[in-house]
């Protein structure tokens, strides 16, 4: 999957967010005749991805966007790192495709599923994970643990939730919160721009954070016990959004 | 949903194993005219079922089975207590479904993961879970704890995955190894009787039964990290199971 990145902006923090050694699979093309081009240039060599001068009609060609100022950043998004954002106005500003994920976690403190989670997001390559607030250095070691390193390449920052839904919504995110009263997921449109919140096990979804969904989508199930564990539950609603996004 | 039984061993057993007092929901019909109809009437008045005398005629408008000699049980598995199957043999017996799903778990020891797998099975109605081993008392604990009841509800049996395999298969059940090397579950035709094998997390599926596998199934994905949380990928695997089984 090749991400394509326009705009010295966002390609400067594209570049500064690439966190791994193999940035080598991201390529700079750059006619060479703005100033800027010679900042994101010496960004580039730095992170050692490859800068390549070429005209202004191979640029073109490069990228749908009309106004690319002579600058088109190619992320190889298999072999090269997934950018690590820092926040979502980093993220959000970054974004510049139709089909994206990003996880609310509201309340969800198990480690052990906090873990598996991540490594959920990992698999179906979730752009951003947001939770409410710190972790603990020993939490977070077990974090490390479960998640079997998806910790390291999955965007999670910690933001306030009910302002960063309002950021999602601003920029074309349906925001729809897991919950049993919900439409069973499968007969819901989840293609576009989605965001998914998952509450406690215990808990649900704060009042405040439904209160701001678009709607709600449940796993149409049989059993008799209450629920799914929620690392179980974020998985299968990861995978229906994915199908449903790929599905041609 | 509604169970219905047809056949006095297949009604004999399925009464044996209601466990539950909720079993006023079944109901049995006879027209009372076999020595077998008192004998089952017997079984079913003591687990407080009703039983029903009715002509041959209302009998055959209950059942497909034209040979039910004038008796049929049926369960309203959404009321009353799933049944709690003893072994491979009574429940290949009772079962009459062209849809089934039974899971099969090789090598997962950990109870967590094993817990939250039986609130998966409970959600999407597995007929049968079968290990291979017996657990200690403190795992048993703990499976009953993080499976968060639906240990109580669930058929788990132990017994011999590979003869449990063969059994399976002369049932007309497709057998599928969960393994990152098969085919996309999405693409794979999963109506019918399905069993669905799955390995521990480190070693996968064993050889012995791999080589009994109809197929391998896997969740299409795009993560670094090799795979996902094996409680996760149950319960995706049986949500893409249940969603074709469930389709019109």
């Amino acid at each position: 999957m090749l991400e394509v990145i326009t705009g010295f902006h966002a390609i400067e923090e594209a570049l500064k967010n690439l966190a791994l050694p193999d940035t080598a699979q991201c390529k700079l093309y750059i006619t060479g005749k703005h100033k800027r081009h010679d900042i994101i240039a010496a960004i580039a060599s730095e992170k050692k991805a490859g800068v390549i001068k070429i005209d202004q009609k191979e640029i073109d060609s490069l990228s749908d966007d009309i106004d690319n100022r002579g600058a088109v950043l190619i992320i190889n998004a298999k072999k090269s790192s997934r950018i690590k954002h820092q926040s979502i106005k980093n993220f959000l500003e970054i974004l510049n495709k139709d089909n994206s994920i990003v996880l609310l976690l509201d309340g969800i403190t198990d480690p052990h599923n906090f873990g598996a989670i991540l490594r959920s997001a990992d698999q179906f390559a979730v752009d951003l994970v947001i939770t409410p607030g710190k972790r603990s250095a020993g939490e977070n070691s077990t974090v490390r643990k479960t998640s079997a390193g998806a910790s390291e390449y999955v965007s999670v920052i910690e933001e306030n939730l009910a302002r960063s839904i309002d950021a999602l919504k601003k920029n074309n995110f349906w925001v729809y919160g897991a919950d049993m009263s919900g439409k069973p997921c499968m007969s819901q449109d989840l293609r576009g721009r989605i965001a998914l919140i998952l509450g406690s096990e215990g808990k649900g979804i704060s009042k405040l954070l439904a209160e701001k969904c678009d709607g709600f989508i449940k796993i149409p199930a049989m059993g008799r016990v209450d629920s799914f564990n929620v690392s179980v539950a974020c998985g299968i609603l990861l995978y229906e959004i994915v199908r449903q996004q790929s599905a041609k």
